[in-house]
């Protein structure tokens, strides 16, 4: 199989690196319209082609997948084209700016049958492996809530807010985890330079009552990024800014007690051990590639497809509007 | 001059123990309708009168000054009648159960010529008087938020949410450390048991575009009480989990630069030394008691004055109304 | 049972306080040569009998049991008299200021028959108790070291030094969990103030090989309370300042296989779970008195008895000997 | 100026990196036995030369320096040759594997006014900088001792034991930023496979009565990299686990007054604001090598020249030799 990369920004090198190691990929080929970045990838890796002419990977027969790196407004137009093309698409993360373009390019690759799947990463990390595996295996019971912050000083995107750039990660975790469905999504936010959101708050509401609630900011003087997992029967904290266990199980509950003939229940807490699980730490951008690989020679249906895309951007979506109103609740 | 306690359960014996050894206060009443709780009052603190008559402490004229640690609901009746009676009050957070609640305390002590003093305890420690000194300095420069998080597992109160129970504390930081004015609130929640709200998110909008947001939890499996204050010139981390260091100043911050012909800001980091500042240790219910006493004696205004009791309990009565609202912006 | 209190100084209350919930105990007496300290325990403790005569203490025939909570310096004349007298003692720790007067001490007590304990309250932390659990489960294997960081500002002692103020503690938790025989120690210190040391490294050596090693200090910008102990099989970190999961057990280790014909061992690491065990949190000292009360009612032998208060003076002492000689090695 | 780096282990090829980015470095040579890490390096790195002939680039007329990153036993041998042959030499730290050793080769530099260079990187970083700094403005006082713990899991060395492995850093450090003269050292180790020592301890006594202490371990459950300085002014605090904020001065002490009549001192604690100075974060290493090129181009005596390698191995030698005589103390 040959891919071809389109955008050696920050992130294209490390995909194109993963690539060059993806058992079932002969060829790689890497575009950019910035020649300094192409011949940077080429002394990094001497065996990828490289090209200015985006044309080229998204039409030569030669090429059977690409992988669109490039920043989140042209996702949409360079992915239609490429599955126009016949070629299977793999798309950075967010997938799209809207959930009309999400749908579009889902019903185009179903159409022709190729395979389309969102680089959510984090997906593919042994933490939210290792966390949709303890809820899976009813470790946790029913989810209370999902409770994220991701904030530290900077980097400033200048094309979108900061709930396309950080949110879009943990709305991605949430959506792999949970399984009961988001009904309606309110936020609140604010924007400091060049009119673009740096602060936001999110709330997401589920059919069964479970909240998600997410925390992006990009003026905040520390590094933070933790998720709080409550279920009625264990807790999860996941903390990425741990070098070492990342992910803490806490035994602890509630356990709440009728009376007869007493109208109120009774709380008590119930504390128990804390275990961190050992971690797979196989870089989780390779098991992205392998999966979009593996998708494409078995035609089975990749763990981050269109479909996982599409409810990302949903929320997103609901988010960026309910700020432009208010906090107003959207429904979804 | 005699100060009567009503309430000794969990914090009144702070407060009778406090008020024991405050300058120009002569002598101490405690007052509880369970005869155990009076006992051991009497057995921890000898000087003190006992009595489960609630009346003579409200009304005795042997007694100058009440105060009322007793649940949230009863403040205002015991208020009322305790300033009806000439009594000076200090009434335990949150002040009452409604803005209008408040408003009536607020009137009836003005009339009185009474000192009406709220005990929003957090006001007086070192922590929250050092951030309070250096906005006022201008050294964190103008606020762009204040986000506060205050989780743990429990305790679950029986007769009001979790906002009246943990989001009073950081309402009443935010209120006394920014200047600026609220002018909206939001809040989702979710309750599991009784009803009552056990997590809940609330954002609060300012004139001036700062916004405020706080997160409050009875059901994680850690305890966090941190509080972040960004500013155009530095910005603050409190924990009040750290056993020392607990308020950090960061020189932090983003530098935003206009080249000619360019329409977009360009975005730069500031990064500088961090510092901890050393916090004065003094027990924080020792100085809410002094100030009570002294602005009694002096005829001054308290720190914490009905005035500052009332836009707390604005702010959670809006929380509390958007929340049964999905959400919906309220205006204060 | 009654029990006389000798010192009431900062830990005497809390012996005092403990004694008074210890079923058995009918009685409790205060002895302290200070006037004030006794006004202090009866208003605090309104049902003892309070005295300055510590003869009446050691001698009365009212008297069963003595605790004796004075300086180190007095601990051998007391408890040598309390047993002369046929009271069961338990002594603060460390036990005596020297070997001899704990052998003494040792051989006074089991001529007649009495009690003799050691107030090693840390032996009593469900932290504690939980890392002998383990060990004696052989969960964590062989030990090769036992690592021990007890270090803070202050509070110097005027009669004793750091070793003897703060490496008791570790001293006595070393010998508690590991069950090989120390056979040597070697220790350097530095007297910065009043020639007492405020900051010493002990080494211990055992006849298996297990190494222990202690870093006692007065003079640290920050407090640690770290004990760190490897096994072959697990090792296991003990964080007396975290407010929760003091004790983590690490399924961390190395795995060294020998090949045919290769001389050196091969070296790989084993990374697996970590877990935090719930500890029992109930107060040490009062477990410290229910053991010595229970052992004087049933005539056994109390879980810290006099041996092993010799056996942590034992190494104290050894320790200040190799420091006064330049880290020379003494045997033990 | 020519420079030959011998050795493409894990060090190696970020010594070239750096090299190649050096102002007045015209060309690299790569040279180690292993033709795959050439491969690797010449992929890496297109624009430098290969070898696997050690004698070409310690002889070769067109090279004028040479960076010797090997095993630790081969450093002598190497830097000798390279040094009568006219090269300037900069040797991977620890210098040599003995106090012989070191003085031979600063011997044969200083004849032949050849530069003689140890990389001992941790001086060059933003912290050791900042730590030198403090101390030389007088911020800290006399310093009352330096205390490091060095301790992780793994990895094992094969040749050197984890004195030489580790120690050497923290040995380092304390020698660049103590002025003061060692004058003594006492260690204990224990080596639980293929006879090497994979834990020790190590006391250095300096003639002004400052105590250095040093923590090294392989088998450690978990990564702690902590050098605490305390001084009569202020206390040091370095953590290189920490990703921001890594120094941390701390303005407390202790005072101690003496009062007529009173033989005793009396101490007091004195505690003050924390601070953590903004550090350079330039690559070490780059600075490392630009001290190595400018002091070969200006005739100047590098930072870490070749007596500050001697002393390092000087306290190294020492104190293996006391872990093989029981702690004895060494006199250096």
């Amino acid at each position: 199989m040959k891919v071809g990369v389109i955008g050696l920004g920050y992130w294209g090198p490390n995909v194109v690196r993963n690539f060059l190691s993806t058992p079932g990929v002969e060829k790689v080929y890497c575009c950019d319209i910035d020649e300094k970045r192409l011949k940077f990838a080429k002394s990094r890796f001497p065996s990828v082609e490289v090209t200015t002419d985006t044309e080229f990977i998204l039409k030569s027969p030669e090429i059977d997948a690409v992988a669109i790196v490039t920043p989140v407004a042209t996702h949409y137009p360079l992915a239609k084209k490429a599955l126009e093309n016949g070629k299977h698409v793999l798309v950075e993360k967010p997938m799209t700016s809207s959930v009309r373009e999400a749908e579009e390019l889902i019903e185009t690759s179903g159409k022709r049958n190729l395979v389309l799947m969102v680089d959510h990463t984090f997906i593919f990390t042994g933490a939210v492996r290792k966390i949709k595996e303890l809820i899976e295996a009813d470790e946790i019971g029913d989810i209370y809530y999902f409770d994220s912050v991701r904030v530290n000083l900077g980097l400033f995107q200048h094309d979108v807010n900061v709930i396309w750039d950080l949110a879009t990660h943990d709305v991605s975790i949430m959506n792999y985890v949970i399984s009961s469905k988001p009904i309606s999504v309110a936020a609140f936010g604010a924007a400091h330079y060049n009119g673009i959101e740096d602060i936001a708050y999110i709330t997401v509401n589920f059919d069964n009552g479970t909240i998600g609630h997410f925390h992006v900011n990009w003026l905040a003087p520390v590094k933070v990024r933790r998720i709080l997992i409550g279920g009625t029967k264990k807790m999860i904290v996941y903390d990425d800014t741990e070098p070492s266990e990342k992910v803490k199980v806490y035994d602890k509950g509630v356990i709440a007690t009728t009376q007869e003939g007493i109208h109120r229940v009774l709380i008590s807490y119930r504390t128990g051990d804390m275990y961190a699980p050992k971690l797979d730490d196989t870089e989780a951008l390779s098991l992205v590639c392998k999966n979009f690989v593996e998708s494409i020679e078995n035609g089975t249906k990749p763990i981050t497809d269109g479909i996982s895309g599409l409810e990302v951007v949903r929320i997103l979506e609901a988010a960026e509007k309910s700020i432009k109103n208010e906090g107003k609740l959207i429904k979804i």
